[in-house]
């Protein structure tokens, strides 16, 4: 017998007890069913006496049957036809740091086309030596990387500029998700087509552009393009899915979704930015005096608790409970969450999953003990650069009101004494 | 303007081109085509000219249509039935490391069983202060942990030893999957019930059990149950699929699937092994003289080249080839992998995707120039203890060829000029 040898025998001894000192104790909650017979344990039950489902009942398999409301969401007003539409991630009801693909979140600007890899083109232009049109076979034959990155819709949480809106994490904060990509560097198909023509690389630009009607386009300075853009064809394993950009996106880690071009079907290197509507009329961020910020790439660190929220409430009343939620940075790794549950008078550092990873959702805890009485929660993350997320007065006194994007304010919901969440808004 | 000041100019400008320096050139492939005018450039296509789907097509999204291939597959042969059946996880298509939930193997032994959350109990009993119900409310309120591991059943590649039998990696290693579990540490639940009652805790085992018909149940030495066994309830962010053991299954990082109890409902403490069928005329490996070993739990390291392989062959002819695999120890993390692409008379390093982690899948590349002539293929997973993936013959000098299990062999894979491969054995 490998475990049990009578050295490994006195080294773990120690160990097995002080492993047991850790876990919260919640015996209150199954010593009230220990009262009377439970036919769940003394009965045998139909399913532990007959035959379940075959192998080849599910080829590709999909969630069972009783979670058919874990799925993603519009908002009806915020999205009355296919033109501009979105949806988003049951961030409420996910855990771990992982977005499954079927239930992320998806926006388009003229809907989700059906391209095949057969009719995949890419073509690289402008100021390269070889201008160059890539098959989606040529792709697979480039030196690929992997890495796991957020990818967060400027206008998340953008329906909360001037008020608590929407009741639920989903809607506030699940236009966002987070995946294992597979992909050529950007860097390596612009070598490819010999990039050197284009002279002094930090003054340029690319702009990229996707095969759908909307074609919708995006100017990308030269250095991040060369730093860790990606072309990415897979995601947590397996092929994009059709809403996801299949069979190729751009993969642009940290910077708004938008600039993560689906269905790629250009990369045009320039000397100046396109300046095109959606990077103009649209994903510029306008201020209290009217003016509009542009090229503000980046997404902030940003946090929010996704249970208990509206969408998840306390179901067990007091005691042990799990707080738990997202936190995310598009400057690099999260350092540390805090989390209150009294507005912010008092703040106590949350538990980090796994330590931040740059650009990537890190999932944190807090494991309270509830007394039962109202509460007010909050998230804040910090960096790895320094910053911390700011509370929606101090976003609001330098953005002011008139903004749609960029909206990374700690969130508050008031937990009530039944359970019941509600999104809130505290000075 | 952020990202093109003066200062950041000079600074990039260095990296900008150092960046340029890297990546194979494949311009071969694309200049062939730029022939003649390609219409799917010159020509506006339908999906750039019209409106895609919209968002509320698919609440829960499923891989598209294209893509109807990627999907488990079991061996008939192998599964003639619901009892004991099996099917494989498409690892020739997938790439990086995560398994998507849809397409990660099964193995049951009397069907994949429908049991809610409301219905589900997980009792502790046996050598313990409190015998426990837990509902699983109940368990959603312990400390939670999130780690990505392994599960690899034991009989992956069983039907190899005696030959190269199944022409396929899904079929030949398709028994494993990776994904990032979220559960509640085994040790904390035993702590809840009170475990001081057992005694000297390293004589002790737990006895784990499934509520399905065949009650699959399996003793785990005590050690290892306090170590990092979790009761998962979530794997890549969303619930346990049915097939995986909705709504809780026990996760035993590095030891065979089988273990790795599905629908759980019973962990009872015991001053020994129960010595169960599944640990004795089944999951115990056969030497040559007849006699068996039990008790061999661990995956020992292993590794398999995806692709190209007999499902997934090499279709653009000579020139830059991506080779990619998967490498795995239930011992701790891989540290390196060897790729030979002439049966093993000369070994490369290839390089990993990201750095090891323990009981978890690593993706490895090797970037190859093929030549167009014939290969023997084959990978070699090295881990953190030391220890070199042995080659088939090494394997069964010690092993016979009685056994089912436990079959961490060299994998060659025979390709041919035409691009097409083949399973076979080289001395």
């Amino acid at each position: 017998m490998t475990a049990s040898s009578n050295d490994m025998k006195s080294s773990r001894r120690a160990f097995l007890r002080g492993a047991l000192a850790a876990g919260g104790a919640v015996a209150g909650a199954t010593a009230a069913r220990a009262a009377g017979p439970d036919p769940l344990i003394t009965e045998v039950q139909p399913w532990a006496s007959g035959l379940g489902e075959g192998v080849d009942a599910t080829p590709y398999g999909l969630p069972i049957k009783f979670e058919s409301d874990v799925v993603r969401r519009n908002v009806e007003w915020l999205t009355a036809d296919v033109i501009s539409s979105i949806n988003f991630t049951p961030i409420h009801a996910l855990d771990g740091t992982i977005t499954p693909q079927g239930c992320a979140f998806e926006r388009h600007h003229s809907g989700a086309i059906e391209l095949s890899k057969k009719d995949y083109r890419l073509m690289i232009n402008g100021l390269v030596d070889r201008p160059l049109v890539f098959t989606y076979e040529d792709l697979e034959r480039f030196p690929r990387e992997q890495h796991v990155y957020f990818c967060e819709c400027a206008a998340n949480t953008g329906m909360e500029w001037a008020g608590a809106q929407l009741n639920g994490a989903q809607f506030t904060h699940g236009m966002i998700h987070n995946m294992e990509y597979t992909g050529v560097p950007l860097r390596t198909l612009l070598a490819e087509a010999g990039l050197d023509a284009a002279g002094d690389l930090s003054d340029k630009w690319v702009y990229v552009e996707g095969a759908d009607a909307s074609s919708n386009g995006r100017s990308i300075p030269m250095d991040k393009a060369l730093d860790d853009v990606l072309v990415a064809f897979k995601a947590n394993g397996e092929a994009l899915r059709m809403e996801h950009g299949y069979p190729a996106r751009l993969v642009v880690p940290g910077w708004e979704g938008n600039m993560w071009v689906k269905w790629l079907r250009r990369i045009e290197v320039a000397d100046a930015p396109v300046e095109s509507r959606e990077e103009t009329s649209k994903y510029t961020d306008t201020m209290a005096d009217g003016t509009s910020r542009k090229w503000t790439w980046v997404m902030d660190a940003k946090s929010v608790i996704t249970s208990p929220s509206p969408q998840a409430p306390i179901r067990h009343g007091k005691g042990p409970l799990v707080i738990t939620g997202l936190a995310w940075s598009g400057r690099g790794a999260i350092t540390r969450v805090d989390v209150t549950t009294d507005g912010g008078k008092t703040w106590q550092q949350a538990r980090l999953a796994a330590p931040g990873q740059p650009m990537a959702l890190t999932r944190f805890y807090f494991d309270h003990n509830w007394d039962g009485e109202e509460m007010l929660l909050q998230a804040r993350a910090h960096d790895e650069t320094g910053y911390v997320q700011p509370t929606k007065t101090q976003l609001r006194d330098i953005r002011g009101l008139n903004s749609v994007y960029h909206n990374n304010c700690i969130q508050t919901w008031w937990v009530k004494p039944s359970g019941e969440a509600e999104n809130v808004e505290i000075s």
